[in-house]
């Protein structure tokens, strides 16, 4: 039956068949699932996806599930809960574990300490390998992840790692202390920034990695696959965001919540729209004179457009990884400059030419050709100053650069061809 | 010196630096990294990086470089060294080696074979634990990422997994077959798609996996090291493809590098803008007898882009994931439908009131509005039926997307407005 084949699935299985789910169909499968499994799946759906599903469970239920949660994800799942079952299941905690959820929470979204868990094992650098290989014997099972184990002294200071891999490779009668990894080991504190972990992670081909306070002491451990889920959503997110979507939708939630989700994004761009428009209401003298304006005036800036759209995201990806240096900029400028005027040359020659022969008219021709070289430039200029005006800033480079690009290559654009049209032609 | 600190560095942070650096800092830094560590480094760097460094060095070091990698890791290099080196190297592997380049180099770039290795542990199931530990003591180093080894028979065909884990929590009596997991583990075969074994990876938190032939037998081991830098370059050349960029460009290479890179997209663009430019050439009687046409049309055009491109963005995103079927068609479309005609009420109505303010024509603010609508109206509907066409016929829906949906709401948008102008106010 369906429900014995629910048992038998992962959990992120689940997850992904109640995602793809219309509400009705997921609420169905959900109340399949066994309650005991509840936990585990709301940690594995999608923000969007859990809050429908939380809306469907009963304060006893949401309890149950919270209960058999670690920690570190039901510090992920407590923004989601209601206030009364939040405060039952604080009740329920044992005192590390409360001090574990308090500090959980207290890191910010984006920081180690958000993506951090608190399993680990630990042993002392006096004591044999034979040693940690009994102690390992009287464990049920290992934490996930578990590479290394955590060198540390009495007051749990980290003084190294001790990989499986040496603990395996070496004769038992060594020390811990022997063949410790104690230089280069790469660690983490909870404020640090995710991102900047995660490109370690990357980087170092890491599997787990500690976290100490400010005096060295280990509070947790960041794993791999953290890690990944982390750079997925990142990745995700920026892709959403450049459409202007502040979230994941739910595909079947209501239109209201996708309304909700688009609008601001949309009137932004109305907003940027409706100034273009009313460059192009400052040359409307010029249009009525020449109507073969309102026919070019498009290529001009969309065009433009989609030529600084290129340099922004080249150079917001370089800088993602820390390529771009505001010193590089200069030359950047330099580069793109470059590119924009053989672009502005070749294809604004191009389309000057068409607009020669459709319309017979060799001085709008030239104009063409020069309000697209002109925008072009505009586009790098915008395309490098933009990014590296946030990055100065301190600000992300990668947000809202594609719509101020547009804002200016299509009023520009407008403004550069129609002006020059007045000046020359009229 | 520098030499010193760079001797000192991971080779993937000597890769990073390369990559920061322009041309003629770049190859000085490059001839002081010591030869034995170039293999290494160049298999760090990205494409457009490694070419650069390539060209600085002459034969016999290529060759010593080459000689350093393992197979899957020559693998990756191999499209970029001269066919001499090729040739030199390949004679200088052993049969064993030469049958895995051979094996590495057969499997397309996105497969599963193309992003495995060939260093793993295997052992027999009746061999006890206590073997198993003494066997691992002979060794060196195990191969990076170990985190099970491979139970295989006589032949090498797959039985199951001991992991590190169930090694070290056991007794050392258990007979490998008594401990070790047989059902549920995950394997690959090599002409396995990449991207559905980053989500497995995701999915199920692995840390390495086996790779399997057609027969069950063990043939290699894809990594999490690995698995993270192929999700790391298919996000950023989504990103890329997005903004019309070919590749990831090397951001101090020449203009005309970068000229190349982008040119197809633009001129794409610019067809589709010549189009959209023709539709309005139909119209220009019209816009003559009334000017206001030329001003506000660019904002019906705009706004249609935008919300057409959310729609697809989201699609997307969720087809990626195996969240959309064919089958949810209707569903999303009635919805995306919902979405454009609120948004087209809303924001369309704004602007067919500030068109009536600005011109004093009820009319010009009435058809300003329906057309609005209809064009949010022409987004939605493509932008549903664009990516599922895609799917349908078995393309990535990702690509070109955006471009298609522009072209679509650009002509469309004009052609609605005007047409509707033409018929309703002239
Ligand atoms: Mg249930
Ligand atoms: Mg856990
Ligand atoms: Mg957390
Ligand atoms: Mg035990
Ligand atoms: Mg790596
Ligand atoms: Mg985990
Ligand atoms: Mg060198
Ligand atoms: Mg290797
Ligand atoms: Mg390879
Ligand atoms: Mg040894
Ligand atoms: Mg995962
Ligand atoms: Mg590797
Ligand atoms: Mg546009």
């Amino acid at each position: 039956s369906l429900q014995e084949r629910l048992d038998g699935l992962h959990p992120a299985d689940i997850a992904f068949i109640l995602e793809a789910l219309p509400l009705d169909d997921r609420r169905f499968v959900w109340d399949l699932v066994k309650a005991e499994r509840d936990g585990e799946i709301l940690i594995e759906v999608s923000d969007a996806i859990r809050e429908s599903l939380i809306e469907a469970m009963d304060p006893a239920e949401l309890r149950a599930a919270a209960q058999s949660l670690d920690a570190d994800e039901l510090a992920d799942l407590v923004p989601d809960l209601p206030a009364q079952v939040i405060e039952d299941v604080f009740q329920s905690l044992d005192v590390t574990e409360r001090e574990q959820l308090r500090a959980a929470m207290s890191y910010p979204q984006d920081s180690v300490g958000a993506l951090m868990n608190f399993d680990l094992v630990s042993v002392r650098e006096d004591v044999s390998l034979e040693a940690v290989l009994r102690y390992l014997r009287r464990f049920d099972a290992l934490p996930d992840h578990t590479d290394a184990l955590y060198v540390v002294d009495r007051e749990a200071h980290l003084k190294g790692l001790l990989s499986l891999e040496a603990l395996l490779i070496n004769d038992p009668d060594h020390s811990v202390g022997e063949v410790m990894t104690r230089d280069g080991v790469i660690s983490f504190e909870p404020q640090d920034d995710a991102g900047e972990a995660a490109q370690a992670f990357e980087r170092y081909d890491l599997i787990s990695a500690p976290v100490v306070d400010g005096q060295g002491r280990v509070v947790g451990r960041l794993t791999v696959d953290d890690v990944v889920d982390f750079i997925r959503e990142e990745s995700q997110a920026e892709l959403l965001a450049r459409a202007g979507l502040r979230e994941g939708e739910d595909m079947f939630a209501s239109v209201w919540d996708s309304v909700r989700n688009r609008w601001s994004w949309l009137a932004v761009n109305l907003v940027t729209a409706f100034v273009a428009s009313r460059v192009i209401g400052l040359f409307e003298g010029s249009i009525e004179k020449l109507v073969a304006l309102a026919t070019l005036m498009p290529i001009v800036a969309g065009i433009g457009g989609n030529s600084g759209n290129q340099t922004i995201t080249m150079i917001v990806r370089a800088s993602a990884t820390g390529q771009v240096t505001p010193e590089a900029f200069m030359r950047l400028l330099r580069k793109e400059l470059g590119v924009a005027s053989i672009n502005g040359v070749l294809w604004g020659g191009l389309l000057g030419l068409l607009a020669w022969l459709l319309y017979g008219n060799v001085s709008l021709g030239l104009v063409m050709t020069a309000a697209m070289i002109l925008n072009l430039l505009l586009a790098a200029t915008a395309g490098v100053a933009i990014p590296m005006l946030r990055i100065r800033l301190g600000a992300d480079p990668a947000l809202g650069g594609s719509v101020m690009i547009t804002a200016l290559t299509d009023s520009g654009g407008f403004f550069i061809f129609l002006g020059l049209a007045t000046l020359l032609l009229l």
